[in-house]
């Protein structure tokens, strides 16, 4: 029988009620003729206590522990989703991590799946087991310690065992009912979209377009998985969501598929800085090493062998720069008179693979924010997308002038 | 280095705070010079919150499942006391029962250890771990499924790892500070015993003293487990508690150890039941698959070939004695005028293997409930107990004059 792989995310299994309803969701998918894999997550708010309660306990946490610890939530979900399949007479039963074996990387809390073995399961289905439920966002290393594959891993298992198990699609239940243009709560004329590429969805996601798991995407393009992000709460249809998939499946291409941003992006500028080879490495070798999160990186040409140098990080990292940037003064490795920081910027980006062959898009997005009397303050641009940083407070001004110049209300 | 298992229930690791007063106590014992293992119980209220979610998902549950859902208190427990003692500097690490592995039965929510394997936890010590922290009260049966061995089922594994690693002790600490002559809410003078034999501590503990899991105490008793009850919350000390151990190191035997009670025993009769051989069979059959705890027997000679049988069960069990009875007589296979409960009665028993080789125990016992003006309904005895049901209002004074004319309070 056809696979198919289903995964319930936090809030969509935080009842006991919820977790029926979302039972009576695989249920319809098994009267259809699959043979379902259900991915859960925790009951929302249970992950959390747990990582609490490291925290609390050990702050600097031996990883190990902390994957032992915080991996239970999921186990006592996928129990109570086979037993409730079961009370509605499908045949079923749960799979911890360590049972399938879900095979990983020792990187605790961060490990990567590494192979998933699909005997145990395959010989249970060929017994006349519907429903096989796996506990998500866990492994099993190689010492046989249990592992972890970070926030929103459940969505990396989902696509793993899709791929594994030859799955026709993999269907991700959230809160939300697809992938939309911008986010709703910014332009109320963001739309739904049927269709994304993998390329796309893995900008959007990394932008901050908190959907999936940015790795579970990558994951999907590696192994051509088709993925579909659909709400858990409303209507069941096949053509329900959006399909993630390969570009090839998506008839036309718009230039431009969405509007992202992220709010709490710094920009950082290091005025004057001696220009020589290997300045670049002396400045972000310590930044990486203290945890900051470089996105954008812009070098200026100046005169004089001197040059500003200015990139983007996260606001709550600003402080780490500084300290990274002034010891690595200190210590001579590099020389610049100042360290600007500017907290109040936002990033914009408009992301699509139409890009690629339709040329014009980066002017009319700067002609936009000009119009309405944006400044843009740092530019960078990829293949299939162009972000900048401007003012916080023009933000969601830029979004709903972005979205309505390239006619992303229209289907 | 001698090796001493430690087990802590859940009001001991019921926060963060009480898991780090009992890892104090833990590592007090590794700077003795112990290897220590420490077993733990979910974090009180954790488990019966879990029973509760299984119990509304599926009222007739897969125990496969349950078991699945409900052990995961105990790995939360087991993750957070490895973390909190490598705090403290003492290298420590969890195990999951199926990581040990702990091999038991199939009989879920019901099994029984068979094997505890001591290569992999040996191996760790012998590299510089001081402290294995297990995860009680689950297992791992032959077709790779988690078990649990029942309500304090951590008591029990507790015992099993100390015989498997052959430990110098096995301490249980609880919330009581050991085992008492009787209750000490009932008898303000109940003095708390240093020693008691295991054969006593069974009979106390079956007997509603609920100190300690009777399967544990059996377990102790077969592989000789020095067995250690005493307060997580109290002194620490090597004399601490009460310790559970073969008679022989117990140097002089008081005739009664201690006065247990039940509370709600009824009294059942069967008045003139035909006396035939099979009949006790006939009686006992249904009652039992009815699953109704039949304590204590008692046969009356009558006349004519006929019989009054009473029998005694614990009250809530009552309607279900009263069901199975009248539907065996409907059914032919018994026959008897009238079946009188009377649910006003207790259960009072003196215990103390002093009584084998010290006559007249039984007759102070009965001269002291005379003087007392308390009537005995039924007696039992065994080799080292005499038990008698009275009136259930009677039965605060009962123990208070037992323990007076057994001059229990005195050491």
């Amino acid at each position: 029988m056809p696979v198919l792989v289903m995964k319930f995310g936090g809030t969509s299994v935080a009842t006991l009620d919820r977790i029926r309803r979302v039972a009576k969701r695989v249920g319809v998918e098994v009267a259809k003729g699959y043979d379902v894999i259900v991915i859960v997550s925790a009951m929302s708010g249970e992950t959390n206590k747990l990582v609490g309660f490291v925290n609390e306990t050990s702050p600097l946490f031996d990883a190990r522990e902390y994957d032992a610890v915080v991996s239970s939530g999921e186990n006592v979900t996928a129990g109570l989703m086979a037993l409730t399949l079961q009370e509605m007479d499908v045949p079923a039963r749960s799979w911890q991590g360590w049972q399938v074996p879900v095979r990983t990387t020792s990187a605790h809390s961060a490990a990567r799946i590494e192979e998933i073995p699909t005997d145990n399961i395959n010989a249970k289905f060929a017994e006349g087991m519907r429903v096989a439920v796996v506990a998500g966002f866990q492994g099993l290393s190689h010492e046989g310690r249990i592992t972890t594959l970070g926030r929103g891993g459940s969505d990396t298992t989902a696509v793993a065992f899709a791929a594994a198990f030859g799955a026709e699609r993999c269907d991700i239940y959230t809160d939300v009912d697809g992938v939309y243009t911008t986010d709703p709560r910014v332009s109320p004329k963001a739309r739904k979209l049927d269709k994304i590429a993998f390329e796309e969805m893995l900008e959007l996601a990394s932008l901050g377009a908190k959907v999936l798991q940015t790795r579970s995407v990558e994951l999907a393009m590696r192994y051509n998985v088709k993925l579909r992000v659909l709400s858990s709460f409303g209507e069941q249809s096949d053509d329900a969501g959006t399909l993630v998939c390969d570009e090839e499946e998506i008839m036309e291409n718009c230039p431009v598929s969405g509007i992202a941003f992220s709010r709490d992006e710094a920009k950082m500028t290091l005025v004057s800085v001696a220009d020589r080879p290997g300045i670049a490495a002396a400045i972000f070798g310590p930044l990486s090493e203290a945890g900051v999160n470089v996105d954008m990186i812009i070098q200026n040409i100046a005169e004089e062998g001197r040059t500003d140098m200015t990139f983007s990080c996260p606001t709550d990292q600003v402080m780490r720069a500084e300290k990274a940037l002034s010891e690595a003064k200190t210590r001579g490795e590099i020389n610049f008179n100042e360290l600007i920081a500017d907290k109040d910027t936002a990033k914009i980006s408009a992301v699509g693979i139409g890009m690629r062959s339709q040329s014009g898009v980066a002017a009319k997005m700067f002609k936009t924010l000009s119009n309405e009397g944006i400044n843009i303050k740092v530019i960078a641009t990829s293949e299939i997308k162009i972000s900048v940083l401007i003012d916080r407070k023009y933000m969601e001004l830029a979004v709903q002038a972005l979205h309505d110049a390239f006619e992303l209300e229209k289907a």
